[in-house]
């Protein structure tokens, strides 16, 4: 018994010179029945390990089978991934007015609320999610066909985001600048948590700001809210939805991606994607923080920085976290600062260049952490 | 009798190598009092224009008696002006991580809720003035003490919006990419768009959406709304923002900055800024749309492109808008494709370059438009 | 009788999403036999006029019998072309290390003379050229298969240069930043300027500076003199390039389009590739002069400037040239400075954007000109 | 007894704001005459670990009396440092022309011809010298006074060579991508090369060809074999320059500047630059190789790669280098390729994002090495 494959190409944009930019698809097609999985990476350009986990997964994917759909789309974002600045890939956002490719994505809280409002008392899970899918999918459809057009980003997420509704389970892959592995998990999916082997966990409230996994979860969170509401009893739809870091930008290293592959696949398993499988998540610890709690900070000064905390490493309130030059006052006290942790915290990831200014993201860091 | 003149730098962000980068503020008192006038420009680097007309304003009120005070901040973003990628300046956004310039102001609502319940029924007009703005500036030092710091632009908006919540009158002067001049003005101050020598206006309405002229204006606006309904009569504190679009980015000319000084001028004199002044607004067409009919073109092609309607003409629909080029197709019918307006309009401004992607914004464009 | 045509494509390089990035080729062969002619546009990827251009000598081609070969290749540099950096393109250096894109070809002098020692007394003409292309054409076949590799930009000239070292007469079409119309002309093909429409000629040295056209005509020119020296009698390939710079970058106009294409078409007449074609040079004002009195003006301060001078115009010593802003300065004499001409000029191009540092090419002036 | 201690600052350039960038120049004078000694960091902006250095060797300085003249130069270039292209920092060339910021040095080989001439058979070397210099800095002078005016990179660069001629020892401190440390070494001071602690060693030979090293020890170099030539015996000025490379760009480390540090001070104490010290080389295995065995491997293909071979190691022939992903084909034989070393070798550095076209430098390899 085997799974059925598919390769397609999906067209997303046009460049100057007129031709068609287009992704691969790869579909895999269980014997069985199942749930659909869509999975994709590099939707900012400089964010390639995903592309090296897609990689792994399709090599055992070839030889296990499984239940349902699984849709890998690896590189899915053709223009980010080809600016280059300097030696880098400026791939973060559309170079030509700043949009980051990752908040195009389709919501509409107000569209959710009406459909709540039409949906009968006797009207079933899977014919809810089923026309309720229907419902996204025209929008996104009709949107696409807007006759003054669409801008670039837009276009190309609405485009995956008309894979993605179709699924049950999404994983949108990504990497920090230099980070360490974090996944960000919907409040109400935390259990889901552990399936992965992903030692930080993000828990984020059903508050769309623009993600793939927000687009995705958020509406199924909202109508299962409400309807719950109307009917006096818990409805769940069993949608997901997750943004998966898997380490730093601008690397790959095939090790790891077969290690994420691996945690991909426990999670598919325990959601009864695979068929006899035997792969479950590692026993490990696992730290999590509400969204809140995932504190950004920011640099007073500008100048050259050492970065002294290292992505994952426990940090005590006082210790260093960097160490900064001005090159200004090499031969005074202010020739270097510390900059120390101002309570307990584990950095998640840093800016991956020794130059800043002021005001940059110089780490993100988990505070007031608890254990899953 | 003349205006008292000073002259001062402000600190707005450190480099990398670790120096402060301030920029110059001009500020003329007059001998009467009156109203405060802000005014800024560049926020976005490439938008240069408007450090001309400052040039002019200064150069005029050097000599011409003022009630009040007015304060000018040309070139206000010197991170922005100072960022070259190829030729031109990569004005419009942080390079490090795509954040527009002119988005990081602050607004609440709710707090402007809050501040109207605390309102008593007998507190003057000019109470409530100095109070809400002594609570927003309160607001604003507050969070650029954040202990976690805060990001490069929105510190230098932040910095700048001390100084403009503090006017009465406010004026951020910016450029379109190749643009005829236009205007954006509130709703609820349209009779004021006549009082610029300016013939495209845009109404906007009470909504936050991260410029400067909107974190000014909507406060004042909201807080008026919600005053007047409590006291069931007008309530007008007649302050006023705007957004001056002065022709086109990475140009400059002293006649248009001449011209455009004068038109806010005859604004200011209007607004009792000015002492015996005769500088009045021309008699002109003007013309007007609201917000959402001011649509925006995108291409749904890529390739070269021929601008072939002029910003600030008359364009009947069906009428060419713009001649696209494709270079893959140059011995096929193919070869170049007509991009025709959908609908009578009038193209405010187009695109700089003559290379797109698909999803370009070719053309913002007035529709539905009625003389003011 | 009409001329056989051919399409093809030309891998010149791979790019992140490992797809080949090719290039159209269109190719005329005409009944009679004749020259070869080569025409390649927007090797600067900003540089997009000499794209229609080629779009209107397809056109005419196609109608037109031609003794002879002409290859077309439109939009060259399918990277130059699609990095965007802002709204503008940055295509005149590759973005990962600054090479410029038209700077890669191959020239060897030794080689030439080398080559020359080689050439028997009772040689012929077409002997020489046919024996001189095939061993230029073979080290460019060997360089391309380096078995350490070879750069992006230097792989994608010499797979050019590998078919314009097979032709008689090389066109590269560029454009300048804000430009008029110019030509770079070699001083032994200076009869040659006047068979196009072009009113302003830079003459130019056997010198190899890097460029396509000097990669073509200069081993050429090297070649005859060597010879001519040797077999004391002048000799003559008749191979000629120029380095046509249509106007300016980042706009495309058909018109002009149409104008330079027959300017084109006249030259080509005069060579013999037209059969029977009346298109003939029109009658104008053509200045030139040497590339040494070809003057680069760099500013020496930096600031913003109104460009006063108009590329194309006359202007005498004395005359300004620009008018610098000086932010800082507003209110004291220095806000404005006149950058004027050191002697009499004509500007040919001027930098595109009113933002400038010190020491940025302002503008490239003909000194000490002549007509032809 | 100490050291006197200066700090200036020079003006290099002007912004658009219309600001002077200077850069700061720390100088220690030893109360004993001596050599003059010029160390410069970060004419590169991305290449900071110099910056590192040098503030060890102030501290270093401060409590260490020298003999003759020490001068530094941190973050020579403010324009580079702060250019950022998304979160990484553009510094290695100019963004509006895409000049390497490391090739604008002055260097005329007829002139030095010239002078070799003018040299009379009983000038001395200490006169020789001196009127060596006092003619190139004449030269450096005129030329930033040319009144068509400089780029602004060579201006820059000449404004450094003033300095740096007037040296004896000159050290150009730069990073590589993700770089082992790594030493330029002039061939005729190949024995000054064990005075660093530096593992690898490239030995370049007398040939201009743009950086500061070149720029200042051809004149001399040059200048030496002709008087050497001329007076039929060795002619030596016991001037060096040196382009060392700190390992890698974008980082920077107090531990491995404090070691740089020490190994410049030993290369410094056995010049004769310090008084009494006791901080001589440290005994370890240092590999050469000459220029032209220092090869670039580029690569073939575009896609994702892994580098698995790390800077300093030795590779065999046959070994990998690296693993390249092609996301197009995950599903084929052709989804993963081995990139093998040709030859023994080691790499010194490799190209710093897994994103790369065909025509990458990925690898930088000593080939042919020996030991020293």
């Amino acid at each position: 018994m085997s799974n059925q494959f598919k390769k397609e190409y999906i067209v997303v944009a046009q460049n100057a010179s007129g031709r068609n930019m287009n992704v691969p698809l790869y579909r895999f097609i269980g014997e069985k029945p199942g749930p659909k999985v869509y999975i994709q990476s590099s939707i900012h350009g400089a964010e390639v390990q995903g592309n090296v986990v897609i990689y792994h997964l399709i090599q055992r994917l070839k030889q296990m089978p499984i239940c349902g759909e699984v849709i890998l789309v690896p590189n899915c974002n053709p223009v980010g991934t080809n600016i280059k600045a300097g030696e880098y890939t400026l791939g973060r956002f559309d170079p030509v007015n700043g949009t980051n490719w990752n908040r195009g994505y389709f919501y509409d809280e107000s569209l959710i609320q009406a459909f709540a409002q039409s949906v009968q008392d006797d009207e079933s899970i899977p014919q809810i999610k089923q026309r309720f899918r229907q419902q996204i999918k025209d929008i996104l459809a009709e949107k696409l066909e807007e006759s003054w057009g669409i801008g670039l980003a837009q276009r190309l997420n609405l485009k995956l985001q008309q894979l993605a509704f179709d699924a049950d389970f999404v994983l949108d892959l990504h990497n920090g600048p230099v980070s360490t592995r974090h996944i960000y998990v919907p409040e109400y999916a935390q259990s889901s948590a552990s399936l992965f082997n992903i030692p930080h966990v993000i828990l984020i409230p059903n508050k769309f700001a623009g993600a793939l996994d927000e687009a995705t979860f958020c509406p199924w969170w909202t109508l299962q809210t409400l309807l719950s509401d109307k009917r006096h009893k818990p409805i769940e739809f069993g949608v997901e939805a997750f943004t998966l870091e898997m380490g730093s930008q601008e690397v790959i290293s095939f090790t790891d991606g077969e290690y994420d592959a691996n945690s991909i696949l426990s999670y598919l398993n325990a959601k009864g994607c695979l068929v006899k499988s035997d792969v479950y998540p590692q026993t490990m610890r696992r730290v999590a923080t509400y969204l809140k709690n995932y504190k950004v900070l920011y640099t007073q000064q500008g100048g050259m920085v050492e970065y002294l905390a290292k992505p994952g490493e426990l940090i005590k309130q006082g210790q260093p976290l960097a160490k900064l030059l001005n090159v200004d006052e090499l031969d005074t006290p202010n020739a270097t600062e510390m900059i120390l942790a101002q309570c307990d915290l584990i950095p998640i990831l840093h800016f991956p260049s020794a130059s800043i200014l002021s005001g940059t993201q110089l780490y993100k860091c988990f505070t007031h952490y608890f254990e899953l």
